[in-house]
């Protein structure tokens, strides 16, 4: 007998997440040095972590064979002190991507439902699906979320609906009365996950108010990573801002030790290092003008982007990809996305990202 | 509206997993030092982690900003390498708990069950009932195993079959030819998880012989952990060892990057280290032989265990776990498995052995 027929048909059904390739691999594939290799492809922060995250590992490395503590309790205490919520409406995560997986488990089923938008973030419809829910996926406008579109595929089953803002990969980005009044307009039995895992690259005027709406509306999840702007990607570290009820309800179905004790470190101790926060933002505005005015130059199309990453329209994005490796360059395709058209490149440090536009450039001129 | 509702109320049903209490809390609950407490409750190495895994975690750090390898690439290299499973059926989980739950939600749906053990470990319950399956207990025999009343409990909806050798929280073990027996009367459709974290801790004349059975079982889901006899707790790490199509269905359940990247490589590095495992190994047992001769002489009755911890009758458990928290000596018990006359000791250094097995003494002398 075939074991995979045990499974329930929505869990056949799941086509697993690409990830990016890591460097070792296409090192491996292409026969490249790793070292002659430019990574821009899963959104990681070029910086590296911050050194206080480093100093913190440092100093917890000693308990490694301890468990972590399961409630997160330091963490918490230093999220509270600098967002100001409570303890008991927080939930973290081994990376966003568990907190995102703990909504769609603590809320969905196979009777229910959950709203998305076309080209948003890969995890929401796997997560619906994972559990057996439905996906409804919303109409975009300019590969952006139709705010409007969303709120009418909201359906009686409708649990939960999932916004990127700023969007992964399309880097598009919803301004905060646009969402104050979807959320005055969601009914109060949804709940509404607003995942800013590139928040820390807004500028200022531009910077979430969600928190300010917490009380308001405890439908409301804000979902937040490490994995970004404070580039501890590796050590998986995310966290929901939510009501009580809502925390409670996702801290059921959480494994208790799902976030490790050096993540638990690193983020409480890079929480404070605002330092770095600034420095990275910094350098993503660089490298974003230093990429889109070479774009320019080659008569390259983009969608404006508010995250650290660019999806550029390269007609085949498929083939450009295989050039891009063949020259020791990794980006990522987002066919998965309803977009063959285009490839999302990270934005990195300055020689990566003239690596980048020269590789491109001269696979172009190959492709003419 | 109380939004706890709109969770299907088998998630709302959950009763979370009672961790043990951190170092930290105790000693910011009884106003006690730190380095002060002994913690001999969540059954961790304490040699600490092998130094071939911190020598791993200071190379790996470097890359931390990066993306973990989602397909463990390294890691199950290394596995393949020391127990001759290909990569295909490995998978690799946040802590064993991790695979315990994949299996859950790959396998098991509202529609279906899972048989356990009464007295076996926690998260075989939670993570049925996670998922809305329905948990079947079989009794027990002497707090271990009763393989023919796991059978007789398997029903048409049934799934999935847990069983812990050796047990958490009762040290009970099940000697191969039982094992080999069970697997062979089990319908071919019901996934067998057979949960090995304390596997290292027996005797080389009792070693699992469950990775020749793979081939013949491709039911049979042999799981692991890095977080006992490994050391390596507090980064999460463990694994599945299965057939070809059952990994696949577990994998796509599974987190793109379940594992964080320290984990990754401090695994792999533990893994060649055999030495460590010895040591650990002779560290367990004479500390087993030093807490039950020192259990004898108090008149105290325990569970013979082959794990790193000891379940002994006291009575009261409740009470002498508050009488040894004022002592700051942190054990943990287990009324949550029915076992409220028992606390489950994990085997410490020898100091950490006499200091509890002192304020144990003591304790019982204040009672009298």
């Amino acid at each position: 007998m075939n074991l995979c027929d045990l499974s329930p048909q929505y869990v056949r059904a799941i086509a697993p997440y690409p990830p990016g390739k890591p460097i070792a691999e296409v090192a491996r594939e292409l026969g490249l040095a790793e070292h002659s290799i430019v990574k821009l492809a899963s959104n990681e922060n070029p910086l590296g972590p911050s050194p206080k995250a480093l100093a913190a590992i440092d100093n917890a490395l000693l308990d490694i064979a301890r468990y972590p503590d399961g409630s997160g309790f330091e963490l918490k205490a230093a999220l509270t002190r600098k967002l100001g919520v409570p303890g008991g409406q927080i939930v973290l995560g081994n990376g966003s991507n568990d907190v995102l997986e703990l909504v769609a488990r603590a809320f969905l089923a196979p009777a229910s439902s959950a709203v998305f938008s076309r080209h948003a973030f890969a995890v929401y419809p796997l997560a619906t699906q994972a559990v057996g829910a439905q996906g409804i996926e919303a109409a975009a406008h300019d590969y952006g979320h139709d705010l409007d579109a969303m709120l009418d595929a909201i359906r009686a089953d409708t649990r939960v609906v999932f916004i990127a803002n700023p969007n992964n990969p399309t880097g598009t980005w919803l301004a905060n009365p646009e969402l104050l009044a979807f959320l005055q307009r969601v009914p109060e039995n949804v709940i509404v996950v607003l995942d800013e895992a590139y928040g820390e690259y807004l500028p200022q005027d531009k910077q979430s108010e969600a928190l300010a709406w917490l009380q308001r509306f405890p439908n409301l999840v804000v979902s937040r990573t490490f994995s970004k702007a404070y580039g501890l990607a590796g050590l998986r570290v995310g966290y929901g801002l939510t009501s009580r009820g809502v925390a409670d309800m996702m801290n059921r179905v959480r494994q208790p030790f799902n976030v490790n004790s050096l993540a638990l470190a690193a983020a409480a101790a890079a929480l404070d290092d605002t330092d770095f926060i600034a420095r990275s933002y910094a350098l993503n505005q660089l490298g974003m003008r230093q990429i889109t005015q070479g774009l320019l130059l080659m008569g390259l199309d983009y969608i404006p982007s508010f995250g650290n990453f660019l999806a550029i329209r390269i007609g085949n994005a498929a083939a450009m990809n295989r050039r891009l490796l063949e020259k020791g360059v990794i980006v990522r395709p987002i066919g998965n996305y309803a977009m063959p058209e285009h490839l999302r490149v990270s934005i990195g440090l300055a020689a990566e990202n003239t690596t980048f536009l020269q590789a491109l450039e001269s696979a172009l001129k190959e492709q003419a």
